[in-house]
Parts: structure tokens; sequence; C-alpha cells
């Protein structure tokens, strides 16, 4: 039996209702104080009438202090049960998609709370971002190992929320060497990523079928693509048929990689400029470029929930410079990362920056985030990821 | 120089955001009677300072009395007009679909106000429903010869809302043979579907891009496709590789072209129940049927505003139904085409519904209507396709 953890009168709401988190000030540390736990040790989680809720990880030294594993307050997680999850989340991934390039694991949406794993066919990367996870280690290389076979399993275990769990930060292979680069494939195209000095675990899977649409409007069209990293969407654009891609990136690696993946595709029609993006795209507007498509994939910004407005307001300068650059009949692609910006907000500045230059602005596709990034309805966290399709007309109506 | 409409004060905040329609308490009546208009007549619209906002078509008789046509006051339609209208509308069609099968015209939302285009290869079937479309009916018909030289061009005006503008109810061809049945492709799929005793204009493109979705899901599977019409989900997926299909509509007519459209595509898997939906899979629920991929794909469940409560708890109920009748590890397709029910809305019912009976469920992919309904960001009323794929586990967490 795992000890108690309660909750305070009417913390249990969110449980039910469908989260696995539980804050610090939600727990009855009158009755069960947190200072009684281990970072990483398992609980039976109660509500304050004494109903069980299921079993947590604990982290006393966390906000997030709680992560529901289970909602039977006997089950905890085992090195069996986490071998089933993992194989649980490959079933679905193995299904949809042809090859072993995606997100295996997505966290607590594949019910595995701390844990995200990328597949880059027979290199796997791990990120462990909790204290109970981290306490598995060991049993889940075995498990991936048994899984699927790979050549490395890589911990990328440099995210900044391991500072706030108490856990070092490193990047190391656990099993087989550490690449440099990873070697991906999306959509057909193939591409290369830094790993121990890219972003998050080198390469961002999570606009994967937006960047497939993007394909079916890029032939013969000249492509703009903004926060570029290193060509996920422009040499996509390119390889559908793109007449002429540029990409803009503030960073001089970033865009070399994004020549190195022109290059593997057979592709010489990508350019680079370097540069902070609003600065490039008002030059552009200055020097009167028009471009058929342009894209807008900036990171996150709104990364907290106080700097909404801020976060608006860029969002908004983004997206009216990405139609001022746009030809008279072309398509704007707006996309966003920011958890705080929802859907709604998004075509909201998309209408208010087309009437404000007077354009008329057809939303022809939502997109959302690939199904190896599984939304949790009743953990919002989980849903991140948007983008428009808006076709900008000038002179229509 | 056109008649003047003039606004009240602060009825033009609407119009200037983005949206184009007037309704009729809306119109400074003291300054410009309504009653001084002929239905289908053109006219300025003056924002209450004075200040020009476009052209409009006003219906004197029709709540919404008033459609911007254009934000220039001197730019009324003409046959020229609508012409380059259809033709910008057909670009964007013929750039994004192989073949010609789509909504060639969705309303306001391609700058034609009260007009309906389907298009199924050589026939092309009109929906109008505003006398001021109605008023440019011969232009519109030599406009759609010119651009797609059909071989029939059929008007399906049989709509709610002609009755409303006070226009006759009438199905006929304006050109060439008015055929029995309509011939279409969807996804590279063959249809059969009925034209004058069909709904709306016989075939739902709307659902295109999802269905395409289902098909990566589909084999190997047992699917039960609910609200099936003529079995664009069903033959659809059954055409993709399920092991088996049932069909389940209210109207034996759908069900015989369901079977017919099975033959079509030379599928023997694919069966029907006739009968009210609820009913139906209450039934199959006592059973204790199981599928892999249940899709429920209702009509609009909460028509108008005040049918809100009830239309909501009739999804909720038919969410929950759909899944029971899942496989421990199954697919939920969950679409709704009501205005009135946001994805938010939909989502939180799933999340309700899978919380009730304790299902863990993963929200994969959340699908839209196609880019043939464009969506204009400031007319809410555009945006009414949602689909929530959604993957249930039983026992997961």
């Amino acid at each position: 039996m795992f000890p108690q953890l309660y909750l305070r009168k009417g913390a249990e709401r969110r449980i039910r209702a469908g989260h696995l988190w539980i804050y610090s000030n939600e727990v009855d540390t009158k009755r069960t104080p947190l200072t009684a736990f281990q970072a990483g040790e398992q609980a039976a989680l109660i509500a304050a009438n004494g109903k069980a809720l299921g079993t947590v990880f604990v982290n006393p030294h966390a906000l997030i202090c709680g992560r529901l594993i289970s909602r039977n307050p006997d089950q905890g997680m085992t090195p069996q049960r986490l071998s089933e999850r993992l194989d649980v989340a490959l079933q679905m991934r193995e299904r949809l998609f042809e090859r072993p390039f995606y997100r295996w694991v997505f966290g607590d949406a594949d019910g595995l709370s701390g844990l995200v794993i990328d597949r880059f066919d027979d290199v796997v990367v791990v990120q462990v971002s909790t204290a109970g996870m981290e306490s598995l280690r060991d049993s889940l290389v075995r498990a991936i190992q048994k899984l699927v076979h790979p050549r490395s399993i890589v911990f990328k275990n440099d995210g900044k929320m391991r500072d706030v769990e108490g856990l070092d930060s490193y990047v190391s292979a656990a099993m087989g060497e550490l690449p440099d680069q990873l070697v991906v494939e999306e959509n057909g195209v193939r591409f290369r990523a830094p790993l121990a000095t890219g972003q998050k675990t080198g390469w961002f899977y999570d606009h994967r079928m937006n960047r497939r649409r993007l394909q079916a409007y890029a032939p013969g069209k000249r492509v703009l693509d903004v926060f570029s990293y290193v060509g996920g969407w422009g040499v996509q654009a390119a390889a559908a048929g793109a007449s002429q891609v540029t990409c803009v990136d503030s960073s001089a690696q970033a865009l070399d990689s994004v020549g190195e993946n022109a290059r593997l595709n057979g592709l010489d029609n990508v350019d680079t400029l370097e540069g902070d993006a609003f600065a490039v795209l008002k030059d552009l507007c200055d020097q009167k470029e028009k471009y058929d498509i342009v894209v807008l994939d900036p990171p996150a910004l709104i990364p907290r929930r106080r700097d909404q407005k801020a976060g608006e307001q860029a969002y908004a300068r983004l997206n009216q410079l990405g139609l001022r650059l746009l030809e008279r009949d072309g398509l704007l692609v707006s996309a966003s990362c920011s958890m705080h910006l929802s859907t709604d907000r998004l075509v909201d500045i998309i209408r208010g920056s087309g009437r404000r230059i007077d354009r008329f602005v057809q939303l022809l596709e939502q997109g959302h985030q690939a199904p190896d990034h599984p939304v949790i309805p009743g953990i919002p966290e989980t849903d991140y990821i948007k983008s428009c399709f808006v076709r900008s007309l000038t002179g229509f109506l």
C-alpha cells in the first residue's frame, strides 16, 4: 500500500473532471505534510471526504507536487505498467505513421507524466522532466530496448523543468552512441537537425500535418518561411514544388542546417535571411517585396499567462507584417505554439489585421498538433499547437 | 449612384469588424425607411456619422435586410463583378482539388451572399437564397457557362431561406437536363446521391477532409457509421480497408443509396440498420455490440440558439452511447454541423462523457470544414463544421 496524500476540500473536482496534476496549495498539508515525502515517491491520492482518487507521483519541492498515474489507488507505476503504456502509445503511432519518425510518448497525454520520447528511426531521444519518472530510468531504457530495438537511446535531459524538480541537467546516451545530428524524415522529405545543441529533442513533429497541408498550396509559389529553424516548413514547400523559398531565422546555425537540408533533398531554390524576424519582415515590407505564401511559426510569444497582452500584440504585429508581404491573392500560414493563445484569439487577431489593411481574408484550413501529440480534454496544457491557413485577397470586396 | 441606407449609431461596428449582414433593427428607418426599397435592390450603406461603408443588397421583408456586396459604396454587383468573383472562387478550388468535385461558391465567404454552388464534374447545382442574388439569375447562368462549360446547370431552389426572402421554391435545370442522381467523387471513392429528393444540394462536401483522415484509421477495423445518409463516411472507410461497416440512418431511401454506393465501389462488407439513431445505438449497447470505430455525424442538434441546452444534452447522450459501443482501444469520430456548438464545447462534452464511464480519451485530431467552405473571421455563421477524432482506452489509467 502507498502512503496517503490528502487533498483539501474541493480540490478533487479538477481531477475528477479529467486533469492529472495536483498543485501544492491543493494538498491538505496539516493532515499529510508534503515534507514527509521523497521526490519521486508514489502515493495514494485521497479527497477530503476520504474517497480515493488514484495514485500519484509526488514531488514535495515542485509547484505541481502530484501527478496522477492511475485512477486506481492500489495501482502504482511499475516497470510492467510503464512498458504496457509505452506499448499502447506505440501501437497508435505505428498505425498512423508509415515510417518510424514520430513523438512516441507525449507525457500526461499518454499516461506517462514527465516523459517525452521522440523517435527518429533507430535513434530514440528521451526527455525526463519529473523525479517520479527519473526513478524509473533503468526500467524505461529496458522497455524501450525491448519494444523497438534501437541503435541509440539518448537522454536529452536539459529542459527547464528538471531544475524545478531538483534534477540535474545532461545530454548523454544510455545505450549506443550519442549522434551529433538527427536524421529525420517528415512527409517524405529528409532533414538533418542538431541534437545536443538543437531546440528541445532537436525536431518538432507537432506541426507535421500542417506542413503536409502546405504542400498542397506550394507548387509554383514564392514562399517566405519566418522563424524557420532548420527549414521544416520551407524545405518541405520547396520539395513540394515551390518556385522559390526564403527562410528567416535569427540563428546562423539553424540557417546552415536549412542549406544542408535543401541540398539533402536536391533543392537549389532555398535561400536564407539571418536576423530578428520582426526587423527582417519590416525591411522586406520597406523594399516592397511580395510573396505568394508567408509562413509564420514563431516561438511561444505568450510564454506565461501574465504575458498575454504583450504577446497578443506581438502576434498582431507579426500577422499584419505577414499579410502586407502577400501578393493580391496570397496565403498566410499563421501558426502558434502558445498554450495561452486559443485558436479563437488567433483567428480574431488575423481578422483584425486583415481589416486594418483592408484585406478580404478567408480562413481555408485550421490545423492542430499531429496525433502523436494527443490532447487530453480536461488538461488544457496538452493543447498548444494551432495553424491557420488564410487566403488574403486585395481589392476583392 | 445607389439609394442610401442609413444605419443607427453603433451598428456599423460589426460591419467594420468584418461581418457582412445588416439586421433590420440596425437600420435608421426614420431616415431611410426600408419600405422605400424593393427586394433585391442595391443600396449604399451609410453609418450614422455619414461615412459610407459599402454597397448592400437590400430585402425590406427579411430579418437580415442588408448583405454587404462591397466595401466601396460606388461598386455594386454587376454581371462583370459576379463573373470575377466566381472566377476568384474557382481558382482556389482548382488549385486545391485534383478533380472537379467541390463547393465552388460558399455564399458570403466567397463574397457572393445568397449563393451556393456545388460542382459535380459537368453538373453544377446552384442554390440561390436571397432576392438580390435572384435578380442576377440570368447573368449567373451565363457566367457559369463561360467559366466551366457544364453539361447541366440545376437550380435547387427549395431551401427554407427562400421563403423568408419571398422567393418561390423549385428545382429545375436552367441549362441541359435535370439528372435524377448526382455522380460524386470524393477522396477517390465514387458515390451516387439523389438530387431533387436529396438533402441540400444532394451531397455534403464539407466533411471531405475529415472523411479522408478516417481512411488512415480504417484498415482492418469494424466501423459503425451513425446518421450515414448515403454513406459518405462508411463507404469511404470500407474503401480504405475497413473489415466491416454498418451504416445507420432513419431514411430507407438513404440506406438504399448506401447499398448502391458500396456496390459502385466493389464493396460487399457494408450493411445497414434503419431507425432512429439514438434508439439503434441503445439497442446495440443492450446487445453488447462493440466496434473499433464509431462515427457520429448527426444533423444540427442545436438548430437555433434557444435549443442550446437541449441540443448539448443530445450531443452528450449521443457521444456517451458512441463511447460505450467501442472496443477497449477504439476510435470515436464525433462530428457536429451546429454553428451553435463550438469545438471547445464539443470537446468538453466528449471529456464529460468519457469521465462518466471511466474512459481515458485522447483527442488525436480536430477537423474542420474543407477549404471549399472558407470561414470568414468576423462572420461566426460561416464556421460550422467540426470533428473530433478521439481514441478511447478502457482500463488504461
